[in-house]
């Protein structure tokens, strides 16, 4: 072999922000303020949880799991466990017991980081985690005193005290695991994404390019997306790889305190959902001139499609650019993007002709493949009219679920997204509907088929058909169709009050409408795009905005 | 496994310029004027390429040469003989006839695409590349009428009219040859290097990085360094798989005429040596208000050292970034960058004390790893002092020549650069010395060694020692210091005279000095430190500079 066979693993790239700029701050916000620590202190930090995980029995592969704010600790988490070969699981705090039990138990968590505030979310799963052996309490200035009732806690400081701060980290094949997520499905139980060292080391490369994030070692990102969403973008990954200077808001999510961070610690460039640039702009609004963003140039955004207006609110307000991206889960996630001046021919648009681009998903980043199909299977044209299944091809795209392979979510060696898109001529991907049946709301999904299942167990009711309706704060929220059985009298409270056993309060519908039939496709399935349409062509109206 | 195994092949990056940047320009400087094509032409024309080479007997692994100038068509070899699986083989054009010999042979290169105006120094070969089958030329404007004596040779037209314009390339072991490079060595052959698709392919995202080129597909590069260096610095890649303009400049390299293309191709990056920026600083300096540099803002400079004063004066001129990169042949080429603002702390620093970083060699770009060692092979302290010999690590460096495997330049996973370095505390490599002993004129090596044995074999020469000096505008020019058998007399110019015959005129040494004895090392080797130091102590100047 004429070139080195250098294995293609994190703790390369994840070391080198220390060395560089061992000085800069990684921020956590806090009770009391913002909590700083430098990033060598985060990185030997990472090497003595290395130290402890594998002193606690965390072997090559075993998974520890996070149920975390974005903060410095989860930093140090995804540093320290992907680098000594274990695997980092991200648990969603947002979920419903049920599926974080599932989730745990099939992951076969071995570890549970835990931010304190959060143990009362997983003192509901006491007893019922047989593979995890230890749970470390991560706790931020106010909850220094925490408790519990759960066996085999300690907390994070006593757990990594003392350990070395130099953990050698192993060479290991590039192939191996070392994060997982788990994405919510149109059917079924969760399913858990296993990224490896290889995907994600080239995932971090190419969003690092001018092109797509632009990120800079002079930059100081504000990462208001979830450390526990999809890798956070990959933002944790290359912002460490570079030693950025890294803002992480922990649970204080509320726009007000977000625009105080992104003012008072001079951040450069921000990451989060629609819904949270929303949030901000309403308050912005409310309040001209009460939050000055001097240092500000880009926003990256993504998870669900930014509505064009607030593109251009943010450009035209505040000089600042709004970056689309889109990706899933299972695509680590970063697959297209979309800038305000992606093209040579750009130079000579206007903001306006800027703005349409950007609220398109974007134009696949370097390295990916990505097409859309008809139902035969057969690529469709890129002439931005025609629709098919976008699918997508790559390093960094997983090929089979853990420990659940679903190959029919796969096709040809490609991912079947579950996004219904079409390409125009200049080959940006626009999403123009989803073939899964998910609603996505203030940055989370709910799975319209769980509701379905759930409300059509109830008494009285024939069938449940649970949609998405455009919303302007949470983009989408769910309404549920139900057919009575004959003879039933149901009310829409009663409905929601049933779903209120199963679903977290945030993932109920806004709305139950009862219908006489539910329109099927050729195959007999519900045909939600129908339905969507129908309501539309109604002049239906979620209740609180009607 | 988890995450989709798609091989990097160069393929999944070049093809992408055109797809969405059909229309950007490619250009080209001839006899009459810039040449233009599209972006989407020259993928064609690549395509057209592959399917002529392969048409004409090339297969997976087989050596394509070239022997050309910087230009379109350079560009399509690149881009075609890599992505069919064959091995793109550039050669030096500024090469002495027997070197090349040498490196067709060795290489077994069955095919040379020449320009036409070069083909005068491939007849010099003419009987002696017994592996060529055929030979392409490549005519620009005025030199359609070319003739030769060669054998088998085709116009580069001929060669790929009414090829198709799409050829499938083929899904090969990401492992698989795509390049070679050959280099000067401080002794013995020229050795080459062979690049792998999983290198450059890595080594082109690693480049397009912000802090690192910081490239972008509004960008438009005068690519000045020649295609036959070392990967042109990689940016023939990844200037094609961002889509970007580019511009060559083929044989017209004089400064007037690149600081022509700078100016009237709103050129915004260019690439070259020390020597090209010193020329087009000098004529700009003598017609002040001549050429207007009104879109460029960053020129990558490397192959050696630019002068801190050429930094500034661009800088402070005309607001051009000066961006230094250090790396070698073996190392794909990048190494390290050196940018204004590399660090998030040199946001607040002087432009005078940015000019210090960037005539620092540079900081390791993201995926390499850099030491400095002692004698026996132990780790040196970053403190900007001690220096000591640089090696380095990673998945786009050489781990053994072609065909010659030479253990004795790489330790323990290591390439042994023969550079000779201090770390400074802010992780900055600085280049002091070099421990080959190589001479670099004007962006090209000059074999010291290969000078010493030629003139050691002259008639009444007892021993001769080459030595590098300073040269403002060549960077280095050699220098002969010859001992003479007793009785024998020897003049400068016979000195010279003899050289002549082995070497190019711009290999002759500039100057032959008559000494008494040559330092030697402790182990017997000539002591060149200790000669370029007391030369530099006794005030000695070139004959030009005197
Ligand atoms: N820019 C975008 N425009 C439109 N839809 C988008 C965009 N980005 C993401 N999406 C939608 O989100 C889906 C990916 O969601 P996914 O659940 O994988 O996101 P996530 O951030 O990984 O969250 P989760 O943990 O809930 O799975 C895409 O398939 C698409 O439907
Ligand atoms: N920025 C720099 N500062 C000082 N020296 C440099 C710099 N860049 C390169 N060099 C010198 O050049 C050497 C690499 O030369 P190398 O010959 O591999 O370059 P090349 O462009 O590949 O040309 P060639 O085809 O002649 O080999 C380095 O080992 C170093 O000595
Ligand atoms: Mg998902
Ligand atoms: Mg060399």
């Amino acid at each position: 072999m004429t070139m080195q066979q250098t294995p293609l693993l994190m703790h390369r790239l994840m070391d080198r922000g220390a060395d560089l700029q061992p000085e800069v701050e990684v921020l956590t916000a806090t009770e009391t303020g913002v909590r700083s620590q430098t990033m060598l202190e985060t990185r030997n930090r990472a090497h003595q949880l290395a130290h402890a995980l594998n002193d606690a029995g965390v072997e090559l592969g075993d998974r520890v799991a996070t149920l975390m704010w974005n903060g410095a600790r989860h930093l140090e988490a995804y540093h320290g466990v992907a680098c000594m070969g274990a695997v980092i699981h991200t648990l969603n705090l947002r979920l419903p017991p049920p599926d974080l039990e599932y989730i745990i138990n099939h992951a076969a968590d071995k570890v549970i980081i835990v931010d304190a505030d959060v143990l009362p979310l997983l003192e509901k799963l006491a007893g019922k985690m047989p593979t995890v052996q230890t749970i470390v309490v991560a706790a931020e200035p106010g909850f220094e005193n925490w408790s519990t009732s759960l066996p085999n806690v300690i907390d994070y400081e006593d757990f990594i005290a003392d350990k070395p701060v130099k953990y050698t980290w192993p060479e290991i094949d590039e192939n191996s695991p070392m994060g997982l997520c788990y994405t919510s499905g149109t059917t079924g139980r969760p399913k858990g994404v296993m990224y490896t060292h290889r995907a994600n080391y080239l995932h971090t490369l190419s969003i690092g390019l001018t092109d797509v994030m632009g990120l800079s070692a002079t930059d100081t990102l504000l990462g208001i997306v979830p450390l526990f969403h999809a890798n956070a973008w990959g933002l944790p990954w290359i912002a460490t790889t570079l030693g950025m200077r890294q803002v992480y808001p922990h649970r204080f999510m509320v726009p007000e305190h977000l625009a105080r961070l992104i003012q008072d610690c001079d951040v450069t460039i921000s990451a989060g959902v629609p819904t949270i640039w929303q949030g901000i702009k309403g308050i912005m609004e409310a309040e001209p001139g009460k939050y000055q963003f001097k240092s500000l140039s880009r926003l990256t955004c993504g998870g669900s499609a930014p509505p064009p207006s607030l593109i251009e609110w943010y450009w035209d307000e505040l000089g600042i650019e709004m970056v689309q991206g889109w990706g899933m889960t299972e695509t680590s996630p970063l697959a297209t993007i979309s800038r305000r001046t992606g093209k040579r021919k750009h130079l000579e648009m206007s903001d306006a002709e800027r703005a349409v681009n950007q609220a398109k998903a974007g134009l696949p980043i370097p390295g990916l493949e990505i097409e859309i199909f008809d139902d035969s299977w057969q690529p469709l044209p890129h002439d931005g009219k025609v629709f098919g299944e976008l699918l997508i091809k790559g390093p960094w795209i997983c090929s089979e679920y853990f420990n659940n392979p679903q190959p029919d979510k796969f096709h040809d060696g490609w991912l079947i997204t579950g996004d219904v898109a079409k390409i125009d001529p200049e080959g940006y991907i626009i999403i123009t509907d989803r073939s899964k049946d998910l609603i996505k709301s203030g940055g989370e999904w709910i799975s319209s088929v769980d509701l379905e299942n759930h409300i059509a167990g109830m008494d009285g009711v024939a069938q449940a058909c649970v949609v998405a309706q455009p919303h302007p704060k949470w983009d989408e929220r769910p309404v549920a169709l139900v057919i009575t059985k004959p003879g039933a009298s149901l009310s829409r409270e009663s409905v929601i009050a049933h779903c209120e056993s199963r679903f977290a309060k945030w993932q109920l519908p806004d709305d139950v409408l009862f219908v006489e039939s539910i329109p099927l496709t050729a195959t007999g399935k519900m045909d939600k795009k129908v339905v969507r349409a129908q309501l539309d062509s109604d002049g239906y109206q979620l209740p609180d905005l009607a």
